[in-house]
């Protein structure tokens, strides 16, 4: 239990991680709390891209494809993103955004149930796999994407569902789904289960084969630290691989690509599921961050995240509890992931305030103060800093109405 | 009309694009005719990549969405593509692949044409282009890919088509469609007309608003220098924007991505097809090349694609004309696009044997032997040496046949 600055300190001293803190370019004079929405630069993408850009594309030229291994890369970042959410090598690749992604997959699972019509999720999720979602309806007759409100989804999974769409972690709130759990309701109703990673991947524990998921997409650039719009991955478990087709049959995903044939034949494995040229430079730059995870034991990720999480709750409570910011992530660490967040009428301009101050988190639309506990880079005294911070800001911004304030500091 | 070595330096010396060669990381001993592939790396791209990941990213971090216009590029680097292809700013976006890009447009061009059931294109188009409308016919019920050979085609425009998809410029054989002709073909039928541009931007004058032209697609890691694996374009016609709906309808391309809504509305313009979050790194690398393209005169560049063109041509006649090499390009400079291509049995192995004395092109099967004849950054001489060197290969290579090789080398 952490209750002085000094004990914080110690905690950072004794963290078998906080050797990961240097392998990250972070500005000074920062505690960056948004790691969940794009993760920092480490510090060898620098010297690697470099290297893919003198040496691989300038020497190389056309040459790299085979001789960098430019063509393998979706599939060997893919199997090694595999190993971080408990897949085979051979279930995942990296390619194109998460909403290419989820529109190849939840086509896919559409088409592969036939008789069903629901692709259902809930209301909230992050809004791009709600877009997509009502793209895939509007784009294959009688298909409805039905959202309903978290607490009665699982109980929603009929006989007309064909896929369960979740985001594994919610974006706001921090709420994990049991995906053991929903899978299972899935499968009894003879639907199929999409899991969105996002929030996920590199930051809590996640192990799609144990839970028995069928489908899952997630992004490079938040806990993976691969860089603005670095590219995304998908999941298809093998025993799916040959029945499901992606609608985006680009040259990539084709059995013999440089056959140059007229007709497409789908690739055997998770490989079909890629569609145009692999975005090199962002998969190189991915490909650094996806390393530094896998150096790091996930179960030690995963254990320095829930006491990062506890800390800054509880500093809160003992800080700020007469400012009226209300907690909405859960405090079971089971059942959460890897960022807290707090709502609060005036969370817009709280948020530029600390952001004034050097302590990076984020809002989100209409109250919501997100802040997300990295612990590769993050370390207990950040967290205690941070929190000063924010009661240094609730005490003395001007535009806070002084019943937010604290007594002792109204006039 | 050049005839000797001299004349091909002086030529150079008199070039006035001979200044963009700088410009390019070109490695020493290579001359390279394979720019209509992978596009070499622009020297200003390393300097420009590293401050994207240094400031932007690095010290940035979250802030440069805004920033540094991340989230401004797609249209920013698009409305410059546009100068390029005669398009207005906001008719083109940067975004995801070819491949992609392909997939949104013809499901949007082919709803937009309800009762027409052809996707109508040649046989032996691009592949990716080939699967693309596969993969649409797939998956819209009634939908028909039809490719026919090329001397048909226009002739096929019928009550029955609701989109045309060709690529300008020939892969292969890099003869150009008349785009004017052609649309205007299609808008008579009552058809679009969806142009992929590949082979054309950057190498060749594209005309689309004065061609009338309806849809268009295009690749930035060829003749626009963008890096491998580079994001494509897109080009919606004004005229169409408002009717036209993207089935991968991700967030990026939502009215107001940042309100987080539950539900879809599509932006006004363009901007509609976008998808996922924007691919910062490719972009950046993308927007350095670009901005080159623009700087040279379009026409300029194209009449230099036709002299060098031109030489090649006529020196591959002076130099191995009995060597088997049959030309499979257009000789009329209106017809063809800026590479130039010959049949040979052996077409592998020389292009093998010609990488090795550092002429770089590259062969397609099954028999097609593809120099790119960029203007940018080759010269005159280059174009007289990688002759001689094709001349040096087909007469030292032991495996050509002995009636393949010069009387005077036979033993």
């Amino acid at each position: 239990m952490i209750e002085t600055q000094a004990q914080a300190r110690a905690a950072d001293a004794a963290d078998p991680l906080r050797v990961f803190r240097a392998r990250f370019a972070l500005p000074d004079g920062v505690i960056y709390l948004d790691g969940n929405s794009l993760g920092p630069l480490p510090r060898a993408t620098q010297a690697r891209l470099d290297t893919a850009l003198r040496s691989e594309w300038g020497e190389g030229l056309i040459r790299s494809w085979n001789d960098a291994d430019w063509i393998g890369a979706p599939a060997r970042i893919g199997g090694k993103i595999a190993r971080l959410i408990g897949a085979a090598a051979t279930e995942v690749v990296v390619a194109d955004s998460t909403s290419v992604n989820l529109f190849k997959l939840l086509s896919a699972a559409v088409r592969a149930r036939p008789g069903r019509r629901v692709i259902l999720t809930e209301t909230g999720n992050f809004p791009t796999d709600l877009y997509i979602a009502q793209g895939v309806a509007a784009s294959i007759p009688g298909i409805e994407a039905r959202a309903l409100p978290r607490e009665t989804v699982a109980d929603a999974i009929g006989a007309d569902v064909a896929v369960v769409m979740l985001t594994h972690v919610h974006y706001k709130t921090a709420a994990r789904w049991d995906m053991a759990a929903i899978t299972a309701r899935a499968h009894a109703a003879g639907a199929l289960a999409l899991w969105d990673l996002s929030h996920s991947a590199g930051a809590v524990e996640v192990d799609l084969r144990a839970c028995g998921a069928d489908l899952a997409v997630g992004c490079g650039y938040k806990y993976l630290n691969g860089g603005p719009g670095a590219p995304a991955f998908l999941f298809v478990a093998e025993r799916l691989q040959a029945a499901l087709h992606s609608p985006l049959s680009g040259w990539m995903g084709h059995a013999s690509a440089f056959d140059f044939s007229d007709d497409y034949h789908p690739a055997g494995g998770v490989g079909r599921f890629l569609c145009g040229t692999p975005p090199v430079l962002g998969l190189t730059a991915l490909e650094v961050g996806v390393d530094i995870a896998l150096e790091a034991d996930v179960a030690e990720v995963a254990r320095k995240s829930a006491a990062l999480w506890d800390l800054f709750a509880a500093r809160v409570e003992a800080r700020l509890a007469r400012y009226g910011l209300d907690l909405i992530s859960p405090r079971d660490p089971a059942r959460r992931g890897s960022h807290v967040s707090f709502t609060h009428p005036e969370g817009y301009r709280i948020m530029q305030a600390l952001i004034a101050r050097g302590v990076i988190g984020d809002f989100r639309d209409p109250d919501v103060l997100r802040f997300g506990l990295t612990p590769l880079y993050l370390g207990y005294e950040d967290i205690w800093r941070a929190v000063e911070i924010l009661h240094e800001v609730m005490q003395e911004e001007a535009w806070l109405s002084q019943a937010e304030r604290a007594p002792g500091r109204v006039t």
